[in-house]
Parts: C-alpha cells; sequence; structure tokens
C-alpha cells in the first residue's frame, strides 16, 4: 500500500471560534497545518493569546505571527476610534456592512497566506469565513473567494509554472454561527480555548455586548451548551 | 466653467525609477496622489530613503510607509540568504523566474494600497510594474493586473455598493527599461532621487553588477545619458 500524499496547507489562524473550527477541519482532512496569525493592530492582544493556545492544542507543524499595522490606515471600528456598537438586535446585526469591517482585510490576509504558501510548496489555503450570520462583510462571499483563487494562479511562479492550482477552502461558508459551534464540538473543539469579543476587559474577559458577543451566546444557547469563556457580565 | 473633479490615487513607491516614473504620470494624469511605502524586510533602507526623497520632492498628498516583514517566509534573494545574481548576460536576466521574485509580493502590494484606497474613497491604484524587461516575473503582467481588479471589486464595501470600479494603473507595463527612462526625463523626472541596486553598499553607492543595475545602466547608456547616481565601482 502506497503512503498517502502529505498535503500542506495554510491556515489563517485568529484565535477565534470559526478559525479554530477551521484549523480542525483542515486537519480533518488529512492536511500538515501552518498556522498564519496576522497581528493588524486589534485594539486588543487577546486574540494574539488565543491563537498561540489554538496552534500548541492542535500541534500545528509550524506558526507564523506577522505585524501588519492597518490602524495606519484607519477605516473601521476594529483599527480606529470608532465605537464598536453594543446590544443590537439581530435585525440590525445582519443589516449592511459594519463598522466592524476592516478594508480589504481579507485580501490581505489571503495575499499572506499565498505568499507563505508558494515559499513552502503549498496550494492549500484555509480561511473561517462565512457568508452567513456575517452576510455584510464584502470578502466573506463566495465569488470573492473564487475571484480571489483565480487571480492567485496567475500571481505566482507556482500558478504560473504550473505546479498545482491555488484553492481557498472556507468550510464554514454556508455554516450559520450554531452549525459551527456544533461542527467544532464533533471534531473535539475546545472552544474555552477561543476567543471572540470584539471589546473585552484588560482581563481578556468578553463584554457580551458586541455583534461578535452576541451571536456566540445566541449560538451556545441554540445547541444548548454554555459558553465556556468568561464574560465581564 | 465646472471645476475638474478632483480624483485620488494610491501610488506604490519604492524610490527606484519605475515608481518615481509611475508617480510622474499619476500626477501628470491629474490625480492627487496619496504615496504607499512598503518596508518589507529588504536587505537594505536605501529603498526606503529614496522613496522618502521622492515623495518630498514629488509633493504629493500624504506618504505612507507601513511595515510588513516578508522575510518571516524568506523565498527570495531580496528577504533572505539566497545570493542576489552578478554579472549576468542579457540572455541569463531575461529568461525564468529570477531569484529576487519575492512570492505574491505585488499582491500583498496592491491590497495594501486597497485598504488605504477603499478608506479614503479612492477606486485608482498606481504600480510602476513593467512585463516586458522582468518577463520572468508572474505578478507584473497585464492578465495578473486584471484578475486583481476584478478580486478588488468583489473584495471591498466599495465595490459591493458599486461605488465605483477598482482600477490598477501599470502605465509602464508595456515599455521597456530605456522608454522608462526617456519617459520619466519628458516628465522631469530627476533621477538621482531614485534608488535601483538589489545590493548596494552600506552608504548607498549601487553596485552595478545586479540584474537591476545591469538593466538601469544600459538603458541610461541606450538613451546616451550618465546615469546621475553613485556606483561602486
Amino acid at each position: 500500500m502506497s503512503e498517502p500524499v502529505l498535503k500542506h496547507a495554510v491556515v489563517l489562524l485568529s484565535g477565534g471560534m470559526d478559525s479554530t473550527t477551521t484549523l480542525a477541519e483542515a486537519k480533518a482532512a488529512g492536511f500538515t497545518c501552518h498556522a498564519l496569525t496576522v497581528e493588524y493592530g486589534q485594539r486588543h492582544t487577546h486574540e494574539l493569546i488565543a491563537s498561540n493556545r489554538v496552534a500548541q492544542v492542535f500541534s500545528v507543524k509550524d506558526h507564523k505571527t506577522i505585524s501588519l499595522d492597518l490602524r495606519l490606515f484607519g477605516g473601521s471600528a476594529l483599527t480606529s476610534d470608532i465605537n464598536v456598537p453594543k446590544d443590537r438586535s439581530e435585525n440590525e446585526i445582519g443589516h449592511g456592512i459594519p463598522v466592524t469591517y476592516v478594508p480589504a482585510r481579507n485580501t490581505i490576509f489571503l495575499s499572506l497566506a499565498l505568499a507563505w504558501a508558494e515559499t513552502i510548496g503549498a496550494f492549500d489555503i484555509f480561511l473561517g469565513v462565512n457568508c452567513l450570520d456575517y452576510s455584510g462583510y464584502p470578502d466573506c462571499r463566495p465569488e470573492f473567494l473564487r475571484a480571489f483563487e483565480n487571480m492567485a494562479d496567475l500571481a505566482t511562479a507556482a500558478g504560473v509554472e504550473d505546479r498545482g492550482k491555488f484553492r481557498i477552502h472556507a468550510p464554514l461558508l454556508y455554516l450559520s454561527k450554531t452549525d459551527i459551534v456544533r461542527r467544532g464540538l464533533e471534531l473535539g473543539v475546545d472552544f474555552s480555548l477561543t476567543h471572540t469579543c470584539y471589546d473585552p476587559t484588560p482581563e481578556g474577559r468578553s463584554c457580551g455586548h458586541c455583534d461578535a458577543c452576541q451571536l456566540r451566546l445566541a449560538a451556545f444557547h441554540e445547541v444548548g451548551m454554555t459558553d465556556p469563556i468568561a464574560y465581564a457580565t
């Protein structure tokens, strides 16, 4: 019997529920995982702490954190002084492009993942986007991901020399937040490792009121479980 | 008579001959220019010094330098310990993908320019690539630029809300290095401000032997001028 081909993948890892479940999917699919975290000037470092925890528990082949201060450009509640909205209704959360949208963020993240992938000879990149609960983010849609793949094949030596085709895997694309929690639990993800809140306390307790916290809490409620992380209120 | 519409553009500026001539083209076309320099872990800082000089002389509206250490990924003579080739023949220079290719570099640079463009409401991005003298770089080809534009319209709030279409301008795309020098001189570019060499001395004198120096020297020779910058040999 021949050995299975060892396939390498770059997995974008923020340390949140989505990217952690995505990493679990990549491992379950048999990929050797190289986790990439981008420190882009988020208001807090709890995401970075969570990504280190997750990378360690999942025994990834390699974990790199690259710094890139997107505050230089501003334009988002996550990278400037715009306030993170709190206690919005489900209808408000689902409507329009959120102030937490960071201009071209996923394009930048995928470009960095592409650079690393090409360097290590990988063609597979995993990204934990989903287009249901966050339908307002333009760079979370399938048509964007397909356009990025097409561009990546034209952008790289690996693509031009036809050594392979780049593929952006977004296994959570059509899952609701509740489905993501269910799928994560199936894959054995320990969600106590993850961080979600846009506006945590200095100690890292989640606010419970921003859009991200509300969606997370609703998802755990729906699967009938208590969210294992600590909340401020 | 109505005022002309003030159009803003982001111009990627390395401080080399090509990006400087591209900035001159953007200004000549009536754009208000926002220059973006990426400090990506080049072996030397003379490019950065040149980009500051050029931005100042051209009185750009704004000049930002963003740091992003691509040495983290390696894979290129410009960002790792691979030697920069010297004294290659014209045939060798034109053949294959050079070791100075940085994986996904232009994709990353354009993504950063896209983030800034979206933040300031611009749809025009200028990039000083050309596909003749450096035909070996995959991310200097027109098909890559078109694929990036297509992706950008799908990636951004500005694109999705149909406020405009992103355009990657590459005015030097079909020019030879000699044509670029001619065009730059027509536009009044002072090439003594620019830096080209891949492997300068610590004081910033150009080596005269790397591919970039050789192409530059040959171009000045062809237009019958002495290159105004200082060479080590």
